[in-house]
């Protein structure tokens, strides 16, 4: 007997036919004896509508009713999915955010959740009923309703296992687990039985979207183990877990990609101490994120950085910079957006030396040229001419041994 | 300086065009310095897509999930008119029912309202903020949402209107008012300045379905004076008051019709004691509601007995008198739903001899028998052959003197 919490995603939910699917996945796990909650998304669609509503009201709506009216579209899908389970023989009932209380912070529109009272769940669990629980919302200050953001509801089903002390998160989605790279690029990329925390988080950040950053990061935080499955398939899916527990550690674990940069250069900046805050203080001051940096030293006193920003934040960068131009003296800015990142990631990589060296030989090999190089403990990534994207992909792909055996 | 409940219905916020007209019209309220709070519906269909889910999941569904979902409607509403008014530069937010909280019982489906703590609506009203409240739903207990039925956020306004001791309790609509009768039957139907909660209440079980009758109930109960006007037309509507404020009073108010009863003839029954509670007993136990009875003593020790029921419960009734002819021992039943009941409605019939005789004359002067006869103190209803019913109507209202000066 296992205590696990169940999360489907919208497109699990889109109608009353998927969420009578839900329903029986649901009751196969309790007539395995298993204690299970459910959180559910709104059914796909749904919140875009009333988005689009609080927005051809008012471009800057206040956040607090938005909120009040986005959170209706993970109320429908919890009454409709008790039902469903009632229907199903299965007792359950539905729960919203300021029902159980899921408290959170009160930056509506992005809340924080601050904490969760699981007993009220664990008592109806232990009783055999299901809670089905909204997921992306909660109760902020003076009771009114919040929003966790977009892909919220991970992070809902997530803080929610660490609340009733859940033995598994299962997180259902149109996905079925995590792969070593995207199937659409390499179609030998195989599924990953598990994988840690750490390395999901820098797969999520390259790209690899298929939990949300925030929900990793607090599964890693309350050691929640997630487990990413289809909801259409009857399978097996990836475990997200702590690396104590990954008995069988590759060196990499997974490639990634990610066009959703674009990289800037400021030539001929005076080489003096602080011209590096010169640069990035108005960036920040901006809310433009700079990821990748690389600095070049020249032979006259002056000097070059090239970083990269979101694709979107390029044309807010650019005037910044130049806003700014006098005080910081570069001579001038080139743009490019046509870069791709791509990045390698694993735990092994902690432990074994020249694992970067292998990815620079392979991209020299295909005649791809580095650009820009960034490396943490468990990553390296390098950016490169974007239409090289599929051809670096595919050769790291073979170069790590990541390939599945051909059938 | 008054203080004022605007109720909106679902026509009234039916699109986001609506919506900002809906807080146009509230905010020349306040800015004729009263003191406002707001109550809407659902857009008008939203309700209908959310019922459709539940009973497609399951006919017998859960009324408390039912609820949960139902009860979504509103709050979209709330949330959208809250934006709408901030928009019009009017400070709003909105409450649902749980947050104000309005308490109600547990009859999920069709709950009644117990207690309103008006207090911190009253609050932010005389701070210059319009509450915007979730009309339809409250809590009910162990912090379940409720709904209130059909209708219900008539009822939502005028509790409201109690709980804040409101000066007046506006129920936007789309209709103009209250008539002398239905316009489209005859064309010279007068709006009523005024009309009493009774005259209201009678005229509304007889088919004058502007106000849902619980409100009405509730409005004279709690003294809540009562405003019907058009949503989308900008002149004055109807009050509905207590009959103290009316000084004028004719003798007749109203003519109102219904052709949603149907009736039953039972032929020869015995004529003992107790044979009422045989025939109307097991039709109580069946959920039949009997409207007008009257009964005929035959000079063979036997009775003809005829009463009506909705239309809709005919068949049901038929069956269940039916399965109980041999304890009730009558010959033949007789069915007839192509009947009309006409009726005559006014306080002033209370202290008038023969306003009833005018009726009766009216009638057979145009040839229109009447097939059962019943009465109140303040109401006289005639049921005829269906066909008649125009023909009636009109002759009723230019024989009571209700018609409007010719143009």
């Amino acid at each position: 007997m296992a205590r696990i919490v169940m999360k489907f995603g919208g497109t699990s939910v889109a109608d009353l036919d998927r969420i009578r699917n839900v329903a029986r996945r649901v009751k196969r796990e309790v007539e395995a004896g298993h204690e299970v909650a459910v959180v559910v998304s709104a059914m796909s669609g749904a919140t875009n509508q009333l988005v689009a509503w609080c927005t051809q009201l008012s471009p800057l709506h206040d956040a607090r009713e938005y909120d009040t009216v986005v959170a209706t579209g993970e109320q429908v899908t919890t009454g409709l999915t008790a039902i469903a389970l009632q229907t199903e023989g299965v007792d359950a009932r539905s729960w919203q955010g300021w029902q159980i209380p899921i408290r959170t912070d009160g930056s509506h529109g992005k809340a924080r959740v601050e904490e969760i009272d699981g007993a009220a769940l664990i008592e109806r669990m232990q009783a055999g009923q299901v809670p089905v629980i909204a997921g992306f919302q909660g109760i902020g200050p003076r009771e009114r309703i919040t929003t966790l953001g977009r892909g919220g509801s991970d992070l809902s089903a997530v803080a929610i296992a660490a609340a009733v002390k859940a033995d598994r998160c299962d997180i259902y989605t149109d996905v079925d687990g995590i792969y070593t790279t995207d199937p659409r690029i390499v179609p030998r990329a195989r599924k990953l039985e598990r994988v840690s925390f750490e390395e999901m988080l820098e797969l999520a950040s390259v790209g690899a979207k298929v939990l949300q950053t925030r929900s990793v990061e607090l599964a890693m935080k309350q050691k929640v183990r997630v487990q990413v499955l289809s909801s259409f398939e009857d399978k097996p899916g990836s475990l997200v877990v702590d690396e104590d527990e990954i008995v069988e550690q590759p060196v990499v674990t997974g490639v990634a990609y990610s066009r959703d940069e674009a990289k800037i250069t400021l030539r001929r900046l005076p080489d003096t101490p602080g011209i590096a805050a010169h640069v990035f203080g108005p960036l920040s001051a901006n809310n433009v994120n700079v990821d990748m940096i690389v600095q070049n030293l020249g032979a006259d006193g002056t000097t070059d950085m090239t970083f990269t920003v979101g694709k979107a934040d390029l044309p807010r960068a650019q005037e910044t910079l130049n806003a700014a131009r006098d005080k910081i003296g570069f001579e001038k800015i080139l743009a490019d957006p046509e870069v791709a990142k791509i990045s390698i990631v694993g735990i092994g990589m902690r432990s074994h030396a020249g694992v970067a060296a292998t990815m620079f030989n392979t991209l020299a090999e295909k005649g791809i040229n580095i650009q820009v190089i960034s490396t943490s403990e468990i990553k390296t990534s390098v950016l490169i001419g974007v239409e090289y994207t599929e051809l670096a992909v595919r050769a790291l792909h073979t170069a790590y041994g990541l390939d599945a055996p051909a059938n």
